[in-house]
């Protein structure tokens, strides 16, 4: 049939074929076909129409042109998909099964082929939730992701790398534990990820200062070059059907561990790391609610990274406040950089030294405190601030920029205090859902700077934050969301007065 | 935002975007935004584009359109859809929780405003497949899908209701058990499913002689008039929730009983019947493997009955063979009208009748041998096909149709066996996968009239079936199909020579 191109995407593939013919065919909406072009294969979902697609034409949007490098009049044969193999296995793990390796791989390569429907994924999604996977089957799951993608190798060299699960708003360690671990000569070729729901995800944040988009081959040069990068993964076609898994979990917070486990060691696995410390926040408003939680987590990593052919040790760290006083990208930006300029001194740079210690004691063979103490030394000489200064360069950035060049949005709002009290607890959700409103992280001078530390007692009319935002009408509606959430809680005695 | 319509129906809620807006109002793709229009509210996933639809408009596909009755350059308010509450039932569900009766109809309601997308659904139904519903539950979506649509009522009057939960070729019971029970002044409002993977559904078949895709004040007419109707249900909005939920569990053939109980109930009880028939074909090929297992769904059909105040009756029947040997919308029809004629005799007349004695015996408190007696004479004395003659009629078809003017389609093949022996099995499944080839059901006079019968000895070159269809191509397609599949089985000594 005679392609015709319509520019929209839609985040899965789909295709139009006149009403008419599609009944001819026995294709019914949300029916699965097969197309041919030259060489090129994939598999689309069908929409009808009634005029704007002609009989003898098939209408292809955004991704599957692209997945068939079409152009408008290519001839594409197209014919119903074969039911997918993997949907037996699927079902197989709905009924109680164990799958076996090849049953797995075969889930994962449909997956990429795009011969599962977002209901058959979240059905798999949904029953590993409830009935779990196995040791074997997690490690099938991962190997099976780390070969869906591109893997970075750095032959015969030692590669370290660390990931957090993320939650605590301003916790940009990465970008000091990167520098500080290549300045001393190992490999850290760090992907990151940008904001699902914060104000900013690291890839948000080292963007402010270079770009962070780039092909595998960038990165390797990057990395040969300055042994470290701070990368966005998700321009990395790095266990790519991990990406497809992620984007039906979200909706329904749909987090099960076995998906968890092998998200992460995948992505830490192609990034060709032996060693790996991963950090697992726990506490009020963070994602794991307790300690007992998290050392069970730390063990499942540790355990699924042995059969990988890892080395993981994980952190458990206080993650119910934010780690900085300031929030949003360039915020954020400006205060890696003059914590590395022993400007400024925050949780920040202490999270960082422990983590890195403890990596260069993996490596190294030192204790903790001796790596803790290597890991200070590099940021008080300014080897780790020159390291990321190349590493900004070599991804090209700046390498010059100075903090003073990092200026928050134009237009500002003060909150302050309405009562007396002590800072009880200052909140990373709240945080997150008013820089959103500001328009962070697309916005990267939106943000707020927080004023009080906790513990800290405050007078009625003291300013508490500043929230910032290039737009007004976005300061304004952010301003309206203050109204709902409370950023900063005072302790009060009495809570209220009927 | 200024409409922009397509006219592509897409089976789901769908609008684009231009990408410049959706970044900056930070709705990414597969989003799920609120529209409004006038007082008209609905909920879509968000495409994107880079021209198709310009900064400051919005594209509206079919569903959408319709749903906000939009014209073009109409001014639609979209913001962001508030995450559904009922994503925390079904995530309750998911971790083993039991569902409140407000929580299942938070979930349907979500459904039917089109909060929920196609993977949140699969999810549900993935945990009611692996955990069930208990009673409560079920009786609760039960009554959650029935409100969810439109509803017959012939207040004070006895209602009667059948349905085979299908599998079996050529089981055209309902449109001889209609006239029966109707012309003894029992009102039976059937309505009828078109054929999902089979040769025909009932609706397909009665198509043939008459509409059957009307609206419930015209249902309600014919039924007034008639005693009885074989309507289209997918035309009439009854129980619309469970529509959709079908749509999701086709591909994964997820069944789980709690929702197969619920979506036929729920149908029954909205076409306002009191006394209820299932059928339930057992044996090789049919939906249920074994007696044991249709003796259990049949009781727990009486106990979910019981708490939606129907008596629910089930037979368990033979549904390893076709009923007939004629499969295909027209030749079906053909037998049923000959059949009615007393023409004809085969275990399409006995199931029916087996079948409206049991109904009558429920209705009329007589023995079921007495009930098929009643039910006998009412299609020997042609009661029974004056009555159909009458709702033909009153659906607005020619009453007065003849079986001789029914005719299969102009290209036929006739297959031969290839060796001696005797007839030992005919496939169902086989012949549903010929008869689609052939075009059935969308070619009304595609279909295949089977020569022989179990236990019957044959030989080499003697015709086993001949195959209809209004298409060469689809004539020659099909007949490719016979390689590989064996809608006749011979029995054989020496199964292979090697």
């Amino acid at each position: 049939m005679k392609a015709v191109i319509f520019d929209i995407e839609q985040g899965q593939n789909e295709i139009v074929l006149n009403e008419v013919q599609a009944k001819q065919l026995d294709l019914g909406l949300m029916d699965r076909v097969r197309l041919l072009l030259r060489r090129k294969e994939t598999n689309a979902i069908v929409d009808h129409c009634e005029q704007c697609v002609k009989y003898g034409e098939i209408g292809l949007f955004t991704e599957v042109a692209k997945a068939l490098g079409a152009k408008k009049g290519d001839r594409i044969s197209v014919d119903l998909a074969k039911r997918p193999e993997s949907l037996d296995f699927i079902r197989k793990k709905l009924d109680g099964g164990i799958l076996k390796e090849s049953e797995i791989k075969a889930i994962i390569s449909d997956l990429l082929a795009e011969k599962l429907s977002q209901a058959e994924l979240a059905s798999f999604i949904t029953a590993v939730h409830i009935a779990g996977l196995n040791t074997d089957e997690t490690v099938a799951l991962t190997k099976a992701m780390i070969s869906s993608g591109e893997q970075l190798n750095f032959k015969g060299k030692v590669v370290v790398s660390e990931h957090s699960i993320g939650g605590v708003a301003g916790d940009r360690v990465s970008m000091l534990i990167v520098p500080i671990i290549a300045s001393l000569g190992i490999l850290i070729p760090k992907t990151c990820s940008r904001a699902i729901s914060s104000a900013a995800g690291t890839a948000d944040v080292m963007e402010v200062l270079c770009p962070v988009s780039m092909s595998i081959e960038k990165v390797a040069k990057v990395v040969q070059k300055t042994n470290g990068c701070l990368v966005w993964g998700g321009a990395l076609n790095m266990a790519s059907a991990d990406d497809k898994l992620i984007r039906i979990r979200n909706p329904l917070r749909l987090d099960p561990k076995p998906l968890l486990l092998s998200s992460i060691l995948a992505k830490k696995k192609a990034e060709g790391a032996k060693y790996v410390l991963i950090d697992l926040p726990v506490g009020r408003g963070a994602k794991l609610a307790d300690v007992k939680m998290a050392e069970d987590l730390g063990k499942d990593f540790a355990v699924l990274g042995h059969f990988l052919g890892l080395k993981v040790e994980s952190t458990i760290t206080d993650g119910s406040e934010p780690l900085i006083e300031t929030i949003g990208p360039v915020l954020e930006a400006k205060t890696v950089l003059e914590t590395l300029s022993n400007q400024y001194d925050h949780g920040l740079l202490e999270k960082a030294c422990l983590m890195s210690g403890i990596i260069i004691s993996m490596v190294k063979g030192v204790s903790k405190e001796e790596g803790y103490k290597i890991a200070k030394q590099q940021v008080s000489s300014g080897k780790a601030l020159a390291k990321f200064r190349e590493i900004i360069a070599a991804q090209g950035g700046n390498g010059n920029v100075k903090p003073e060049d990092l200026k928050p949005g134009k237009f500002k709002f003060v909150f302050k205090s309405n009562h007396d009290g002590k800072v009880e607890h200052i909140d990373n959700r709240a945080i997150s859902r008013i820089c959103r409103a500001l328009g962070a992280p697309q916005d990267k001078r939106a943000g707020m700077l927080i004023l009080v530390t906790k513990g800290e007692h405050v007078e009625i009319g003291e300013p508490l934050f500043e929230i910032y935002s290039e737009s007004r009408d976005k300061l304004d509606y952010a301003v309206e969301q203050l109204e709902a959430v409370e950023v900063i809680e005072i302790e009060r005695i009495i809570l209220d007065i009927v």
